[in-house]
């Protein structure tokens, strides 16, 4: 504040965000110079393709020979990266950036989630900032809200809704009755989906960003093992009804907890009461809870994901470097940032939801149920609804709470049985 | 960041939150010095009473002969003002602070939204902060996000569920279905209401905050005329009953909207649809909703009031004070904030809840209708009870949406007819 330099940006890919940041700095550059008293200018822009057809036209003069350069020449002081991927020319324009003393504002996750120790440590001996605000639930400020206005907290568990494709499809699926197949097909059409949508299904778009809350909610380095990571892939219709009808919602999940001094980072569909306080978040709808003391649970919920939900955010982190609130990339400097242990789920307790479609024949209930004990699971719940017509049946179970290990084992051991016609569905029910 | 000095604080005013505050950063202090790279200390305290009963011994040294030096001494950085009051002593120390160059941190939503716009003048003439997070929603970061997080959006509304003790008495009265005056007792009892609960039940606590937020999330003055004011005095149980069978839930709110260039500022109860994203704020968290370009609509929840949250965001006003991050108080600098006329809510539109506690005589209906009809407000629904054993029953009308001069004079009118038991109900129906 009260500053009179002027600082000089280059923003490097330019597809659907980074067109929507370049025309949203462009239109309020004045109320962004009031709001930060200080001067700026969007001096270069670079992209793969130069020739695209675009919405903006961008002067000539702006267009840099090489996205490299943004990295090296001396009038720029931001470098805003929104190439993606965790390696190749993204991962190069960073470091170089950092090392040569520029700010560096990114949205990309799978870099920050891979490389943000060692960034951050260089952005600390540099003494630039390092913002990915947008790397995490789109336009929800939760990284600026868990360094800044959370700072006093002390957490004990992070989590959310961190993945608006897989969000809408759940939802969708729920509120249409309609299969997975066909809920993503739609979602292709409306551009809620890539083209190739297996990171959003497969959770690992939800794992590289629980990774990171993980780390700056318990000022830890990124942990990248003993990650328990399941996506909605496995979900059916059938199985969202027989939620609803049991008074709960599924959704998919990353969350990220301390038990016994161990952190536990868990991605994975699960059932929740219909009361929760994220149980309504539909849509490409976002939600991150934290509780924490002395602030007890805290729930932001907002758009995750698209152009100005992203834009939202990138403009609040070159907002922060453009006042000059230098902060350590992950809330405490590298010399302070702890290393916890991880811990894998196999000893967690967890209460399920298991269905089996089985022969209707004589014994079999008998058989599950004997499967189960010899696991040490014990039924809280059983309906058995037959297929019409056909001589089978669906078996829904919530079981009492039970260890992973034993979950999973016993779930391996009914599917050898000749009687189940289909892989049985195994779903954790979560407390939160 | 990266910086030697040491910041000394002053805090005054010890009662439950001061002295919650005192004990926060004595325990945390080595923690809150990683995080902010800067050291610190609570040289000063000073409390209306110096011999009450606290849980913590602070060292006699510590204690300041009166008051106002913690505005005078040299050797002070941060006053932290928890008197309490728009007038009297709090007014004269955070005047005296700032004029004296300290940074002053404040948890007082009367005092800034009475005198706001003057200090934050003299704040910005004196590059000093003035930071004023715990005066609204406790816990949650709401002036942190709007002044930061959410840097880069205009706002269009920003509402919410702001008063911790009037959520606990509707959403207890609901839980537990009895009636307004038992619930406050209860909430009494389990020190969620203050013994003199006035400025929380008619709705004048809530008037404040709306008051600030407004100005924070419009860039305008604090708007002191044309706001509509009602408290939740007047709800029955009867009436939270009669919403959840129609689905929907009563809440009392604080809404700022801005309406063709005009400034709508409101504080009153409503009925909302329980598939709301606040329909299940409960008890006494507090939530917020930002609707904005681009980052659409943005909900933030937890807890609104007690030691522990506030705590939480006095300790982020302290860092970011401590971290050199001098903002405008409210965004934009004294020059750069706005006028925005007030309009008040008489030609407003909405649909409504009615209840009519009438005799149950020939005529009566027609009558009703009639009165409607005359004032422009037409009947969506409309429900008859009898009471039991008696010659009287209760109407209950939902209304297509009318202006609210209308609806206001239409209640008037009925209210002067004999038939009338006791005053007309009527609460406004909101799409939030």
């Amino acid at each position: 504040m009260y500053r009179n330099k002027k600082i000089n940006i280059a923003i490097v890919g330019l597809g659907n965000i980074g067109i929507n940041l370049y025309s949203h700095l462009i239109k309020n550059k004045k109320n962004i110079i009031k709001k930060n008293n200080i001067n700026f200018d969007i001096k270069y822009v670079s992209a793969k393709n130069k020739n695209k057809k675009r919405k903006i036209k961008i002067p000539k003069k702006k267009w840099l020979k090489n996205y490299l350069q943004a990295a090296k020449l001396k009038d720029i002081d931001i470098v805003i990266e929104l190439m993606g991927g965790s390696q190749g020319p993204a991962k190069k324009l960073v470091f170089t950036a950092i090392k040569n003393g520029k700010h560096v504002v990114t949205a990309n996750k799978a870099l920050i989630s891979k490389y943000g120790d060692i960034l951050s440590l260089l952005a600390e001996k540099k003494k630039v900032n390092l913002e990915f605000e947008a790397a995490v639930a789109g336009g929800i400020p939760i990284i600026r809200t868990l360094k800044e206005g959370l700072i006093a907290n002390k957490a004990q568990r992070i989590y959310g809704i961190l993945n608006g494709t897989s969000n809408y499809i759940l939802s969708n699926m729920d509120k249409l009755k309609i299969d997975f197949k066909s809920v993503l097909e739609k979602a292709k059409k409306l551009g809620y989906a890539e083209s190739n949508p297996n990171s959003d299904l497969n959770g690992e778009d939800v794992k590289s960003k629980i990774q990171i809350l993980s780390s700056l909610a318990f000022n830890c380095f990124i942990n990248k093992s003993k990650i328990n990571l399941e996506g909605i892939n496995n979900i059916d219709d059938i199985d969202i009804i027989n939620a609803d009808n049991l008074g709960y919602k599924i959704k998919h999940i990353g969350l990220s907890e301390i038990e016994n001094g161990k952190l536990i980072q868990r991605v994975h569909p699960c059932l929740i009461k219909k009361e929760s306080q994220i149980s309504n978040v539909n849509g490409v709808l976002n939600a991150v809870i934290i509780e924490g003391k002395p602030i007890g649970k805290f729930v932001l919920k907002g758009e995750g994901a698209g152009p100005g939900p992203t834009t939202s955010a990138l403009v609040s982190d070159i907002c922060s470097v453009l006042r000059g609130n230098l902060k350590f990339p992950f809330s405490v400097s590298h010399a302070n940032r702890k290393k916890i242990a991880p811990l894998d789920i196999s000893n967690k307790i967890f209460s399920s939801y298991l269905r089996l479609d089985v022969i209707d024949k004589k014994g079999v209930l008998s058989s599950i149920t004997k499967v189960l004990s010899k696991n040490k699971i014990s039924i809280k719940r059983l309906i058995q609804n037959p297929f019409k017509g056909k001589k089978s049946a669906s078996i829904i179970i919530i079981s009492h709470k039970a260890k992973n290990k034993n979950l999973v084992k016993c779930i391996n051991q009914l599917n050898r049985n000749n009687f189940i016609l289909k892989k049985a569905k195994f779903i954790r029910i979560e407390e939160i």
